[in-house]
C-alpha cells in the first residue's frame, strides 16, 4: 500500500534530506481551535439565577417564528414583550395569537434592517428569540449576548466554525445562555428511548444515527428571496445536520462522559439541487454546490460511532432516521418505530418477554407496555398539552417548556452553547472533508478540555418548581 | 484550516528547502494495482463455450453445501458428478438429496486434506462449485482455473487484495469463469428493483445502501473450528460486505459505465465480538480486532455514493439496508419493503398515481400493481420454482439457475471476477482505511481500464435457450 505521496514518507524523505526531525502526519486535517481567554471559563453546568417571569422578544415572524409566538402564549410564567420582522404579516399574525390566548398584545419593532437592535436594547428583556433566515441568527444572538440578554436561536444557530467559536466565547464570557432551538430532541419516541437508554435498556450504546431526508420541493417559494435554496447552491457538505445529529449526539452522552473525535463525509453529485434552481428562478444555475445527498460519520473518544444524512431535493419519504444500537439492544424510528432486544433486558416490563430476541421488532403490544412504563417523564408531564398546542406534533412546545422551566427555576439548560457548536460544526468540518477526498477531519473540542466534567446527559429537575 | 503536517505544505516546504517539486498529495491512499501480463486481456463480456450439461463437483459441505447439492439436483441440464469433504455427514446428506430428486449418487472425495485436488482434477467437470470456510475459497479456485476449470465460490470469495489480483490474473490468463456466489442480488424485492432502475423508474438513482446486520450469536458454535469468530478476532474492517454491497453495485452500473473510486470506513469498538468469544471458548480473548458495527462510504466515478454497514454480534433485527435512491423514486427494503416515487413516474401504471409524492410510501394496492408490472422477467419465469425448492426464501435457486443458465447458452454470467474482485475488496479496502483514523482509500480499477466497455448492468438472455 502507498499513498501517492504518503505524508510519512514526504515528512522522513524531508527529515533525511534536509536534517530536520518532523512527526509523521496521521492524515487527520485540524481546525484552529482558539485558546480560551484568561480569566474565561467555561459553560458546563453553567445555570443563571431564576427568572420569576421570562420576557422574551422575537426577532424573525416568517415561517417558525408566530407558531413559536403561540406557544409562548400557552406557557406560564412569560411574557411576550416585542415582536421585530420587515414584514408586518407575521407580526400581525402573531398578535392575533396573543390575543386569542388573552394576552396582551406585544410592542413593535419594524421597518428598518436595524429595528431588531432597537429591540435587543431594551432593558425588560430576560430572552431574544431568533427565528430569521439562517444567516442572521449568529450575528444577532452576539449583539443580544453582548446587550445582556439570553438567547435561544433556531436551527441552525451558526454557519461557520468562526461564527460557532464567536458564539462559544461570547457565551462563555458574556455568561449568557446561547441555546439552539433543536427541537427534534423533544419529540416523543426520541424522548422515550433516551430514557430507556438512561436506564440502561440498550446495554452499552454503541452506535446512533440520524439523517433530515425531506424533500423540499412544495416548499422552496416560501423562503424570503429565495435565502435557502440559495444557501445550498453556494454551500457543499450536510448544511442542514441539527435535527439527526441533536438526539444522536444526546443519547451518546457527548460533552458529558464522551466526545466528538473525527469526522469524515461524502457527497453524490447535484442533480436534484439545480433542478430545483431551475424551478424557482427559471435559470439554469452556473454552479451548484451542494450535492444532492451527503453523508457523514463521527467517531468518539469512547469509540462510538453516528452516522447522519442529508437530502433535501430528491423524492424520500420524510426521515430523521434516528438508529440508536446497543449490546442489549435496538431503536429505530423511521419509517416506523420498532425496537428490539435480547429478551432479559424486557422482564417483569413486557409479556411473554422469553420470546424475545435480538433478531426481531417486539410486538405492538409488548412496545404499549414498554412505552408505559418507560415513558420520559417530561413527556408524561407534559405530552398531552404539547399535543393540543402543537408545532410539529408537539415537541416544539416541549422544547419551549423546558426552556422556560430551567430559565425560571435556576437550572442549567438541556442544550448548552456546546451541543449548539457541536452539532452546527457538522456542516462546515463536513465540506472541508468533502473538498478534501473525504479526509478525516479533526472534531474541535468546543468546550476546551471540559468535556468530561459531567457524567452522563440529564435533563435537570428543580425540587419545587415553580407554577 | 491546517492538517498536523498538512501533506501540501510539507511537500511545498520539502520544495522550497530542497529545490525538488512534488506533486502535493491528496490524502487518498493507493494500493498496488499489478500491471497486467503481456498478451492477457480483460474478461469484461466473456463468454464460455456453451455447455450441454453442466458437470459440477462440490468442494465443502458443510452449513451451505448440502443445500446448493439440493438445488443443482432441481435444475435440468447439470449432472452432480463429485463431492467432497473431510467429513461425511455433509456428503451423506447430499447424496440423499440427489437419491430423492431422482438423480444418481455423486463420486465422494475425502480422507484427506488433498482429496479436494483429486476432485478438481477429474477431466469430466465443467464447474467447480466452492463452498468451504472463507480460507480455502481463493486457492482452492485458483487450482480449479488452472486446472481448466470455471469456478463459482462462496462468498466472501477472497478476503485480501493479495487473493483478489490473484484471481482477476488467473481468470484473465486461464479464460475460465470465476463467479462469486453472491445470493442476494437475485433476492425478489432486489431483482424487480432492479428491473425498475433499469426501466428509469427512479430517475437517475445517485445512491445506494446495503448492509450486513444479523446477530449471529445463535449461529457461532455451528462454524467448524470456530473459523468464522477467530476471523473477526483477527481482521478488522466490514469482513462480510457482499451481501449488502453486490445489490448496490449492480443498480449503480459498476464497471458498466461507472466505478468505484474511494472508499472511507469507521467502527465502533468491539464489545460484543469479545463476549462472542468468550461465550464459545469460555475465555477472554487477547485481543479482538473486529469492531462491533462498522459503516462504508464509497465515491463513484459519476458520483454517486453507496454505504455499507456491518454488525453481527448485537441484536438489530436482520437487515440487508438495501435502499435505492434516485431523483424520481426510492426504494427500501428493510424493515419493510417501501417505494415512493414522483406521481407521474406511476402515470398508467398504480391506481390514483396523481396523489403520489415523494414525501410518502406508495400504498399496498399501489404496488401490487407497480410489482405485477415490473416483476423481473426472470423472476416472472422462474419464481414460483425457486420458492419451491427454496434456499433463503428461493434467492439460492435463482442464483444457480441463472449460472447454469448462462453457462448452457454459452452466454456471459450475471457476475464476472471483477464483480468479485469489487464486491471482496471492500473488506480490506475498508481496514486500511479504519487503521488510518478513516483516511480515503483508492478503489482499485480491478478491470485496469475496462470499466467503459460495456454501459449498463444487464442480466444476459439466450435467443433460444435450452430446455
Amino acid at each position: 500500500m502507498k499513498r501517492l505521496l504518503a505524508p510519512a514518507a514526504v515528512a522522513m524523505l524531508f527529515a533525511a534530506a534536509c536534517s530536520t526531525t518532523q512527526q509523521p502526519s496521521d492524515g487527520i486535517i485540524r481546525t484552529d481551535v482558539p485558546e480560551r481567554p484568561e480569566g474565561q471559563t467555561d459553560m458546563i453546568g453553567f445555570a443563571a439565577d431564576p427568572i420569576d417571569t421570562v420576557r422574551v422578544g422575537f426577532i424573525g415572524l416568517g415561517m417558525r417564528g408566530p407558531g413559536a409566538v403561540n406557544r409562548f402564549a400557552h406557557i406560564p410564567g412569560t411574557k411576550v414583550v416585542a415582536l421585530c420582522d420587515l414584514d408586518t404579516a407575521g407580526i400581525n399574525k402573531s398578535q392575533r395569537y396573543l390575543t386569542r390566548a388573552g394576552r396582551p398584545e406585544a410592542d413593535v419593532y419594524t421597518g428598518s434592517d436595524t429595528a431588531w437592535r432597537d429591540l435587543v436594547r431594551r432593558d425588560d428583556l430576560d430572552l431574544v428569540y431568533i427565528v430569521t433566515d439562517w444567516k442572521n441568527h449568529t450575528p444577532i444572538a452576539l449583539y443580544a449576548m453582548e446587550q445582556g440578554k439570553n438567547v435561544a436561536i433556531e436551527v441552525p444557530a451558526a454557519n461557520t466554525l468562526e461564527e460557532i467559536w464567536d458564539l462559544v466565547n461570547t457565551s462563555e464570557r458574556t455568561r449568557k445562555h446561547c441555546m439552539m432551538l433543536e427541537n427534534c430532541v423533544y419529540d416523543f419516541f426520541e424522548m422515550n428511548t433516551l430514557n430507556m437508554a438512561q436506564e440502561g435498556l440498550f446495554g452499552e450504546v454503541l452506535h446512533a444515527e440520524g439523517s433530515y431526508l425531506h424533500d423540499l420541493k412544495p416548499f422552496w417559494k416560501q423562503y424570503w428571496n429565495n435565502w435557502r435554496l440559495e444557501f445550498n447552491k453556494e454551500n457543499r457538505g450536510d448544511v442542514y445536520p441539527t435535527h439527526g445529529f441533536g438526539p444522536a449526539c444526546q443519547v451518546l452522552d457527548i460533552h458529558r462522559g464522551d466526545k466528538l473525535n473525527t469526522i469524515v463525509a461524502m457527497d453524490t453529485k447535484a442533480v436534484g439541487g439545480p433542478e430545483a434552481w431551475k424551478d424557482i428562478t427559471g435559470e439554469e444555475p452556473d454552479s451548484f454546490a451542494n450535492g444532492d445527498h451527503t453523508m457523514s460519520m463521527i467517531r468518539t473518544q469512547n469509540g462510538k460511532t453516528i452516522h447522519i444524512q442529508h437530502d433535501v431535493v430528491n423524492p424520500r419519504p420524510y426521515s430523521r432516521m434516528y438508529q440508536v444500537a446497543g449490546t442489549k439492544g435496538f431503536a429505530n424510528k423511521y419509517p416506523q418505530p420498532g425496537y428490539s432486544f435480547v429478551g432479559e433486558q424486557l422482564a417483569d416490563v413486557v409479556p411473554n418477554h422469553e420470546d424475545l430476541s435480538g433478531h426481531n421488532f417486539i410486538s405492538d403490544d409488548q412496545r404499549a407496555a414498554l412505552e408505559e412504563k418507560y415513558i420520559h417523564p417530561i413527556v408524561r408531564e407534559v405530552g398531552e398539552t404539547a399535543k393540543k398546542v402543537g408545532g410539529h406534533g408537539g415537541m416544539d412546545y416541549i422544547m419551549d417548556y423546558r426552556l422556560v422551566y430551567c430559565l425560571r427555576n435556576g437550572l442549567p439548560l438541556d442544550m448548552d452553547v456546546y451541543d449548539l457548536a457541536e452539532w452546527c460544526a457538522l456542516a462546515p468540518l463536513s465540506r472541508i472533508s468533502i473538498e478534501n477526498n473525504s479526509a478525516p477531519v479533526e472534531y474541535p473540542d468546543f468546550t476546551r478540555g471540559a468535556w468530561d466534567k459531567v457524567k452522563g446527559f440529564r435533563h435537570a429537575k428543580a425540587e419545587n418548581p415553580k407554577e
